[in-house]
């Protein structure tokens, strides 16, 4: 067994606008994205010789290829769990270059998640037969947002959570997208919009739910010797786990701690060395259980903890300090990872001064960068 | 950069039996044979943290999990190519593997193919401005079969290749297949009878094309360290690559040598060594023209080389020794990478006598194991 920590870094990232109608394909975006990205990393697309994408991405690897003018492809990889694929994907990226089978690869996603498949509301998938969705959708469980709903009761039952500690998430992610020129939500709102915003999945309000829109990102990664000799400063990968624990990715059992927290120990580092986290945000009750599963504090504490200020920029744990999917857009994990690695460039619009260490958490996984 | 050579190997196999029509879930399916692998390992399903599937397999790995007792899955992982993944599935088993996400993987494949969805009657994907398809579906290239065609009539207009000598691989596999009671074609056929079958794709006979079936296989994987201490005789994984050529994956631009021939490096060994092939025969020309890819023989001789029962059991290279897609069963690589553990196991139907290395070919990719 081989740690793969520190051996491979962040060289390029890039974004297109997000927005809420593209009025371009996917496969535009994406292709707008990645040529930022390897742009961005002082790289040619001809360096490329791996793509690891989500599963819900239709695109082949083959035409990305073709597009960008890679003559041979020698990784191409998937992760499945929508959005939440993440960590799996950096994963997928680390362990191809450490074993040899690509040098500088690339990870992305796009989507017109606004203007073309709308992911919030959900569909009859038909897959009563075939697993998970049998013991959901026969009973209306459709949209993400429902089980979302549902473990955010359970959390207020056992714990006494109030839907202005979930507000407060809100908030936060707000005032940081605020600052964001990139982010497709900027109002500064107060708990009080919180909880005005009208109910869509009881407890949540609407403005619990991430705001769904059109764009793509992508990274381009290498080994930590090429990062090096790169145009930017590496955003180094200390560790990325993967977690999908038996019967549903943590959803249905929330009383069960995720796997995700062992990122820590395959990083060798602990919760409190954190200097900003950048926590999967498509519904404030899954950031409040996800600083929970970490660590941050004790199971059930998650309220009190998101309270005062301290998930904001200038206290203890400032937390998707780009307004992440609730205010930014709802690019699946993508621009969570993207601004980790700003924070560590230094360019982040709501800079942590001297960030050295950035969590992230992508759902179904997490992984752990360091400057 | 850390080579993989023969760190892991193959220590289960499973397979459901094969039919025209299973009356199951292929997630039935999928759960038969991949029980059947753990407990030829000598593993318990809870022993498993890792699944590897097709991309184009549609259970979860969450639903997997749950069904089979497996608790937490920390890696997960997907291939796209269709069921050209094969190389690619056992690649992310050893990478996961060797960098410590897993220690014991399952990579499987389930499909309806014959009582469900015919992958060879293709379908309009309504792709078109999405990429490859945007180029061949306009002009009614749909079926997989006919991509075959248009590469076979090509080789045959450069290099005079034969429809009989196409025969000859048909003729060879279906020769395995007899003495293989799971195959499902086992009545022995001539090179008469392969030009008398009908034409499906001019110049593809019926017999040149793989028989689609039910059915489901499983492999388990695990560190060489560790499956010296399990059940059966252990099919080290030497080495795997995957190949992509920009703009397809070979099959539109077959005058390019596929990079699949680096597996022979990446192994250190030659095409000289290996003891028997198997090689992804979902069309006949599809073989010829691998056996070239792989420096067999030189481009443009795979009509001569194949002829006068070389790839038969007792000649110089045997080939697809359970009867291949051809004859055995469409499993989309699956049969033939089982195929391979059990030469090296010996216990195939159709045993080459002490054989100690096996080339298998998944398409999208190829992989050497060794005794």
């Amino acid at each position: 067994m081989e740690s793969v920590k520190d051996k491979c870094a962040v060289v390029g990232i890039g974004e297109t606008e997000y927005s809420r109608d593209s009025g371009r394909t996917e496969r535009s975006l994406a292709l707008e994205a990645i040529k930022k990205a390897i742009e961005d990393a002082g790289l040619r697309p001809g360096d490329i010789d791996g793509i690891v994408k989500y599963a819900v991405q239709p695109e082949t690897e083959t035409d990305l290829a073709a597009c960008l003018g890679i003559r041979h492809l020698s990784y191409f990889g998937e992760a499945g769990f929508a959005g939440g694929a993440g960590a799996a994907l950096v994963r997928q990226a680390v362990q191809a270059i450490v074993t040899g089978a690509a040098t500088n690869v690339v990870v992305f996603r796009a989507v017109n998640g606004r203007s073309g498949k709308r992911y919030g509301r959900g569909e009859v998938t038909g897959r009563g037969g075939r697993g998970d969705a049998a013991f959901s959708e026969p009973f209306g469980l459709i949209a993400p947002g429902q089980g979302a709903a549902m473990s955010a009761r359970r959390h207020m039952h056992d714990y006494g959570t109030t839907s202005r500690q979930l507000g407060a998430i809100a908030v936060a992610c707000r005032k940081h997208a605020a600052r964001n020129p990139r982010a497709l939500l900027r109002d500064p709102i107060t708990l009080e919009d919180h909880q005005n915003s009208r109910i869509i999945y009881d407890p949540l309000h609407m403005l619990d739910c991430c705001y769904e829109a059109d764009g793509a990102g992508a990274l381009v990664i290498t080994s930590a010797d090429r990062a090096r000799a790169l145009k930017q400063r590496p955003a180094y990968i200390m560790a990325t786990v993967q977690a999908a624990p038996g019967g549903g990715d943590g959803a249905h059992d929330r009383t069960e701690t995720s796997a995700k927290h062992k990122v820590f120990a395959a990083a060798g580092v602990s919760p409190g060395d954190m200097d900003v986290v950048q926590i999967y945000d498509h519904f404030t009750p899954w950031v409040l259980m996800a600083i929970e599963d970490y660590g941050f504090c004790k199971r059930g504490e998650g309220g009190p903890f998101v309270e005062g200020g301290r998930i904001e920029l200038g206290g203890g744990l400032p937390l998707n300090t780009s307004g992440g999917h609730l205010s930014e857009a709802y690019l699946q994990g993508m621009n969570h990872m993207i601004e980790a690695v700003r924070q560590l460039r230094g360019t982040s619009t709501a800079q942590v001064e001297g960030a050295e260490l950035v969590l992230v958490d992508t759902a179904a996984g997490a992984l752990i960068l360091r400057r």
